[in-house]
């Protein structure tokens, strides 16, 4: 954790030698101070990832000045990559329906500046928690999302989420599926938590199918919402111990402790670019 | 979880043969359907424990003629015992200071009604949650304790909580210490959450302490509190692993997760009369 | 952990009002010493299950005694039920393949007693560990499992299981499919650890599947092995944190220090006669 | 993991701009492929943390050249530092005493070629595990360590430990204080394993100190020995849960579970170069 101001470079690109050297050889000539940094290469595919944190005073240049000069050595290296401001606050918008214990906890973690960010609005199915929203001083949006007319309902929050500027969509125990149109419209930019250790008890009720097979222990799993459901790649998970006596409504209890913490890990991890997405995988530099 | 009344026995006595057919025995004839029931010997000092959970309509007497058939049994075994009813909600008085994470938390277990009690009143030595609290319909009263006059201010915390018919206090991140006074008036029924894994890192900036330390696993405990700072009887504890990358805020930052867990199943050990205190030990049954 | 001898009676019934007060009534009868007692009704399907350990001495009458004694209260109730002597060791035969560490494991808990049981013979497909198990006084069997000959080798393997009088057959990491023969004529007796956790990743080469799909946690699952592969009762399982760096060879590495863990407590809750098997699903009285 | 030979540089040195691209930079001149790279700063004291694996046959130097050429920008940067070579496999040897679960796993990965080293030899001060190990074909040594005559017992370890050449000393569950010269000896290359979560439950029978206490979680510590007891850097630890019904004899099998763990984890880390010792804390490069 560090106060003072600072760039993330996230980026990755075909491995060879002399990676690290040339990027941060072009940090150090600009007299970059470097807190943080993380690199790993997937042996299989010969991919080659980074995360490097420099202190915003330590440079004597301007974010663009910085992405147009380095953009020269980015395209040697053939590599995808993005430069963050700390200072910049993610704008995050929130879907839930009427369970509070994943809205609750990071409205804390908002309050309490845990999550240095910006929530834009909440988006809901319900308007259970029209006042509880409005009283932190947050925007609220009912969208009801009818059997017949989903389609409306998913273009209705597009509209909410580009109209305030959203960087990222999170589905904060939604319980809805969104269409594949929006799941197409930003990859990588919305979060779901399941509850379940995915891949197991993939799709509805999966407590119900947890105690059905009798297992010892029960999860979540934080990932990134693509088209096919509970198919995107995994940033986070986490398990809990149940036994022989816990009751399905148990699991549902004890297994909100586990949603609503590996939420917001998965999250953070995301506001703070340290999650790249390979294929259907991710790299997290915690 | 059962939603159906139901009445809880607990009850400890010295270890002899026969205790749980002649307890079990008495609820048989009286037509007691039995949900849930754990015993526990302690075979250092031939203690008996045991929890007893009856279905409320299965018996055909209230719950004040059930104490009085019971009694005379109670006696012949030496038995320490009570006997509640789940239709009794719990008065319970939440104390905090200037931190969210367990407030929040605690608050959504109850709006949830996973906490099935009544918070009868929030008293902070600070205003700053006055909003947040009475929003959700629940008294708060500021009571400043000041370092020349703490005597004052626990009697106040003291006169609220009788004020309320209050059955449980929870110093929930109080970051207070109690009156030798207040401790000795309600054994058994003040909860702490401390931010340490005791017995390590008593007393203030725990964190800061492990940190000096350099351990690889930071923790909670929820116990009793006694007159003894931060000695009392553990409910329970949980960890989280960190690394050399952690600073103390960062540690601070991932113990709150783990802090508003563990208090948060503590309590409800607790309330639901899972736990029994035992010299400075409790026998939790779960 | 009780030094003193006893026994176990393990149970189970259709629930009724009174069944532990007619149970513990019998035992208290007949001056009976309870040491440990666990009770469990299955809310959904109406039975009911229970373990008491009573006091060898405590007794004045034999097991065979106890048993015939008891059969006529086992039969009012419509019990299933078996009473256990913990002065009988359990006769266990171990199947492994190439791989040591489940074996290392189960032999060092056996040499220092922790498992308090007769090791009759270890089986193996390969000539691998025939000194190390020859070294430490056991028999050891080479059977082969050849492709074109499974029928004969597992054929060898009951008559080798029958020969030694076995009460439990562990695979740990035999590698093998079992004939469906071989499984139905020991169910609830053959145990076997899974290096995933399950219903994840049933199957071959599980840590490739969870390499492939990307998840955060890998685990082991200890069954008891029944036709259906992957598929039998759950007695214990647990996990292990990985990350994006971690490569399949990592994963397995890790894996074993899992599975020798949950097979190894899976064993001794079988061994101490702590699980009762209900449909596919375990009781597991710890 | 990675199965080509390899150079590890381990370094440390005060923090200032440049650092990685200058050490990377010394390495993409000799063509020198980084397979793994971390980077650690510590904010607190500005010190600067270093591991980097270098494919060996990607380098056209051997170690000796590489060395002499890299000592003065080592220099430069005021560095301490050190590379070894994946393909010298270290030496160590391992000190118990009548307990096995340490020595049987720790045995069990060296036969699988797990812990990649030379198991030089096994001492003990009792005569228990004699046959054990010699029938791996490892010395064994049994030095007998009398009250009266501790010192002669550790000069005669010292000496077996000098004899062959030994890197790592481990204490496998060794149950004797080293001599404060042998300890003294050996800064940073002695691995104990304590049988708690310290710094909780220092010196002798931890598990009836946290049994006294009645914690819910039990643990072990795999830390450097230096003069003070228990108090040397954390290399790595590991806590399991307990409860109520556990005796001192159930902790001290559960904790056997975690102690080889820890140990093997700890050990695994120090072998392959992830361990830098920072005052009294450890830098573990996972």
């Amino acid at each position: 954790m560090h106060r003072a101001r600072f760039y993330t470079l996230i980026a990755s690109c075909p491995d060879q030698v002399g990676i690290i050297a040339r990027v941060t050889g072009f940090i150090a000539e600009h007299k970059g101070w470097i807190l943080e940094s993380s690199f790993h290469a997937d042996d299989l595919d010969g991919r080659y990832f980074m995360r490097i944190e420099v202190k915003a005073d330590s440079l004597p240049l301007h974010l663009a000045e910085f992405r147009s000069r380095f953009q020269p050595l980015a395209d040697k290296l053939q590599m995808d990559w993005r430069i963050n401001d700390s200072a910049v606050k993610k704008r995050v918008v929130v879907l839930v329906s009427k369970q509070e214990h994943c809205l609750y906890d990071l409205l804390a973690r908002w309050q309490s500046k845990e999550l240095d960010i910006e929530i834009a609005c909440v988006i809901s199915n319900h308007d259970t928690f029209r006042g509880f929203v409005e009283w932190h001083g947050i925007p609220f949006h009912h969208v009801p999302v009818p059997v017949d007319n989903k389609a409306a309902a998913y273009a209705e929050v597009q509209r909410l989420f580009e109209e305030v500027h959203g960087d990222t969509m999170v589905l904060a125990r939604y319980m809805q599926i969104l269409s594949p149109e929006l799941c197409a419209a930003y990859p990588g930019r919305i979060l779901n938590i399941h509850h379940s250790f995915l891949p197991s008890f993939v799709g509805a009720k999966p407590y119900h199918q947890a105690y059905t097979r009798g297992v010892k222990l029960i999860g979540a799993t934080c990932h990134y919402v693509t088209e096919a459901l509970d198919q995107g790649p995994i940033i986070e998970q986490d398990v809990i111990r149940i036994d022989h006596s816990d009751s399905v409504e148990d699991m549902v209890r004890y297994g909100k402790d586990i949603e609503k913490t590996v939420l917001a890990r998965g999250l953070r991890y995301h506001l703070e670019d340290r999650v790249l997405v390979h294929g259907n995988k991710t790299v997290v530099f915690r």
